[in-house]
This record gives C-alpha cells, sequence and structure tokens, in this order.
C-alpha cells in the first residue's frame, strides 16, 4: 500500500509533476482467471493509458440501454435528485449518478463480462463500482469538460490510495469528431499532475458542473500534449473504451445537433477501497463515491 | 437586382426555409479575366458552398503573418479600441477586426492573386473587402462560434442586397479535430434559414461575442445538417478555406493546448455594396462592415 502522502496536491504552492508509483496493467492475483486481453492490447493499454474495443455491444443492445437512458432523464428530469447534474446555462439533464444502483439494467450491465472482465484483467484483482453514471452532452449546446485527472480528484476528496482503478465509458451514441468526444492525451498516465489551491467543503456540487479545483497547470497540459499527442475516441455506438484512473482527459463542447451521450463506469480494485479524504475534507456522498456495502462483482451476461 | 425583401428574417414569426435564389458560382464578367479555379473546384464549391486550398502559403509567409498578428494583438490589447473582441469570460482577445486596413501587411494581403482572383472567379465580377479581422482562438480556453448563416446578418443588419459574397479564412495555426476547426454544412448554402426575434439596436456589440439574434432553429440545423453532414476544416497552416456567405457555419470550443488562428476576409461583388440595413436600424461601424472608399482591388503579389 502506498503511503497516503505520494501523490500531494492541492496545497496552494505545489502545481508540479511528479512520476507515477504503481503499474497499469497488474499482475493477476491467483483467483482472478480471465487474460481477456490479448499481449498487444495489454501493451497498448500500459503504454497509452487506454484502450478502445469497437462495436463490444450489439446495435440492439444499445437500443436498449439508449431507451433506458432516455427513460431515466424524464422520469428524474424534474424530482430535484441529488443525482442528477444540470448542464450550466441551459439547466438540461447533463449526468445521472449511481445509475448501477438505480436502475436494474445498468445494474446487469456493470457484471457483463465483456467489460468486467476486461477491468480485472487489467487491476488485477476482483474489482468494485466506484462510481457511475450517464453523461448526456445534448447536442447543440453541449459543454465542454476541462482536462483533469480522475485520480487526482478520487486521491483527494474521495481517498482513494493508489492508482488501481479505471473508467469504462460505453458509446450509446456514434461519437465523431463534431459531437465533442472524450480526449484523452496517451502516456498522461505516467504522471501525477498536481493542482494548485485547497478544496473547499462540498467541492463536488460545483466541480461536476465546471472544475474550478484540482485543474492541472496550463504549462504543464502542454507538456503533456507535446509528449503524447491528443486522442479523440471515436467510434460507433456500442464501442467502448477503457481508461486509466490517471490519463489526463477531457472533452470540447458539442454545437452539432448529434447528442453524445455514453454510460460510464469505474472500476475500483476491492484491494483499493478508499479511506478518509485528503486534509480532514467529509466524505462525498455515497452517489459519487461508494463506501458502502463494496463488494467483488460477479461476471454474468447481460 | 433581387428584391429587398427576398430573404425575410428577425420578423417575429418567421422562422423558416427558403430556397436561394443567386447563383453560387457567377458566370464572369468581360472584365475579369481569370479562371484561376479548374473545373471540379468550381463544381465542387457549386455543390458544397466551399473550397479548401491546402497549403496555398508557403510555411515562411504563415510565420509572417503570425508574428504580425501577435504584434497585433499586443498592441491592441489594452487600446480600448473598439475593433478589438474580447473572449466572454477570460477578457482575452479573441478577434480584431478591419486588419486591411489597419496593418499594411494585412493590406497587401487581401490583394494578393492567390486568393483575390479565386473571389474574383467564383463572384464574376470585381470585388471589395465587406469585412476582415483576425481571429485568435486561443487554447485552452477558446470559446465556441455557434452556427450562423453569415448572410443573414449581413442582409438584415448592413441592408447587402444578394447572396454575391464569400469569406476566406487563412489559416494561421494547424487546424485539426481537437481545437475547434471551423465546422461548415455542405449544401447548406442552397437554403435561407430565417430566424425568429427583432434585432436590437448596436446588436453587434453583444452578437460578435455570443450571438443571440440570427440564430437558427434547432429542427432546421438537424435538417440541413442530416441532408449534407457536416465537415471540418483541418489542416496545415497556410491552407486557405473560401466559403459562400450563406453556408451554415461554426466553431465547437477548443480545450486543447493549441491556439486555433486564422485570418478573415470577406470579398463582397462591387455590384452587391451595402444598401440600408432592414427595419431601418443604424449601419453598422465602418469597421464591421465597409460603406466608405469602396473600390474594387487590384491583385499585386503579397
Amino acid at each position: 500500500m502506498l503511503s497516503h502522502n505520494t501523490y500531494l496536491t492541492r496545497a496552494q504552492s505545489n502545481a508540479g509533476i511528479l512520476q507515477r508509483q504503481e503499474p497499469v496493467v497488474y499482475e493477476a492475483e491467483q483467483s482472478v482467471r480471465p487474460a481477456v486481453l490479448s499481449q498487444p492490447q495489454r501493451d497498448a493499454y500500459r503504454e497509452n493509458g487506454f484502450l478502445l474495443l469497437p462495436e463490444l455491444f450489439s446495435q440492439e443492445e444499445v437500443q436498449g440501454l439508449f431507451t433506458e437512458m432516455q427513460h431515466m432523464r424524464k422520469e428524474f428530469a424534474h424530482a430535484g435528485r441529488a443525482e442528477v447534474i444540470a448542464e450550466p446555462g441551459s439547466g438540461e439533464v447533463r449526468s445521472i449518478f449511481n445509475v448501477h444502483r438505480l436502475n436494474s439494467l445498468f445494474s446487469r450491465l456493470v457484471r457483463d463480462p465483456r467489460v468486467l472482465n476486461v477491468a480485472r484483467d487489467i487491476l488485477g484483482s476482483e474489482v468494485y463500482i466506484h462510481q457511475s453514471r450517464i453523461n448526456y452532452k445534448p447536442g447543440f449546446q453541449g459543454k465542454e469538460f476541462y482536462w483533469h485527472s480522475d485520480f487526482e480528484t478520487w486521491h483527494s476528496e474521495d481517498g482513494m490510495p493508489a492508482m488501481r482503478a479505471l473508467s469504462c465509458s460505453i458509446l450509446l451514441t456514434d461519437n465523431n469528431e463534431h459531437n465533442g468526444p472524450l480526449m484523452l492525451i496517451p502516456g498522461s498516465h505516467r504522471h501525477f499532475i498536481s493542482c494548485q489551491g485547497e478544496t473547499p467543503e462540498e467541492n463536488y456540487k460545483k466541480s461536476l458542473k465546471k472544475q474550478e479545483i484540482g485543474v492541472p497547470d496550463e504549462v504543464l497540459l502542454r507538456y503533456l500534449a507535446d509528449l503524447g499527442g491528443i486522442t479523440s475516441c471515436k467510434g460507433k455506438a456500442g464501442s467502448v473504451v477503457f481508461f486509466d484512473c490517471n490519463t489526463m482527459h477531457g472533452s470540447n463542447g458539442n454545437i452539432s445537433p448529434y447528442p453524445r451521450s455514453n454510460v460510464f463506469f469505474v472500476y475500483n480494485s476491492i484491494d483499493n477501497q478508499l479511506g478518509a479524504p485528503r486534509d480532514g475534507l467529509k466524505p462525498r456522498p455515497e452517489y459519487i463515491a461508494a463506501r458502502e456495502d463494496v463488494e467483488a462483482l460477479t461476471p454474468q451476461a447481460l
């Protein structure tokens, strides 16, 4: 286990760049059978910090998931639920959190071997869901999401000890260069960018709309992009992108007429469960960062 | 000459779609010699409403233009000049207007035969500059520019009689899928999208930052994009895109570390000079819409 202070961030004076300490692809424990990825896929993930698997889900499955997502959107739009995040400006539904607990279809989806076994394979252990959400990113007025490392937030605000988690984004609409696809900086997962500024209490209430704390320095972002370039995750609906918890990513806005929707899970190693947040912060709500009833997921076809 | 009322727009009740009345590529008058475009290029422009000519200017020329642009940016940043438009939010310089009159290099650039003769060829007449500007679109925080037809504004607010003008954008940085390139809807120039809402006086003071009047309806935008698709103008610095005054276009924001800068001229046919603005509006300032000392440009190498 890493020391809690390996990755200092959000002190007033320490914007900087640190080397990653942990592996990217973990050696599998005995109990975790599947090596579902090929060696070139594992190597690519280790090298780039992400992997795009085209059309892992069929168009029929995508249709079912998309319909369910639209139902949830209608159901939750005016229900005053904390799990619903609105678009800045328009007030449209931007995201709904905790969908793997709120909805039986998404609850089954996180257990589907096509995604779950990739997470177990890369993280080399049993895994559980740290966070889940659906993102709508509507057409015409979908807003940008600025560059960030998820781990920087999860480490600070959730007390996630180590870089042993990954995100899995299942595309529910076609993603193309015009509708604000996820952009990743290959290789950025090898560097921890510490950020300036102290975290205020209940920062998540603002940061899920627009992040203002935990924002990486422009000079360092430019450095990472000059080193590794930028890759946009374009693909047909049903494609899946897996990316390391420390891969720098963001997305431009979307004025195209076409929404850019996805469902998004964070798998965390069962050996990497949350501790206390940094700097005496109160833990974030359960629907953003799971602490209760955490147990390893068992693969089960959708 | 078209009737002044051919393209009704900005009345309260008339969002709608009208067929274009004018040609796209005009037959050349006797006095205008050059057919500088090939027949396939003319056909593509007529069909799509735009034409991208890769690397029309050399890297050395681009370097000179880019340096001049940076000089202007510094010189004008805090000069309180009306020609300077700030980014919404950050207050950084977004655009400087009227550069063909304010700066001798840009004054020569508009006369360069590589661009001027294309304009004369397409518009089939002598031409002059209706508007010019440099656009910086900085990295990290460049904001989107929503879909619009330039002609819709120029017809309403400047009294431009007919669709016989084109824009010429010279890329001064590489434009790629990540830094918010110009997006065009092929074929959209054949349809006039009239917009709802009346124009307030001095609308340009807001609209150059963020357009709120003359905004096309979402259903019609979707219709145009479903018909024609969307094309991003990607290319090396020095490439030039020419597009019809009525081609629907816009751009997403730019969170990438790389600026997306260009210099932008509007060539208007000398036979299409401005009349009175619609609805009794006051003419916009000379630096946005030229009325004084208008004369045909003579080609002269940069």
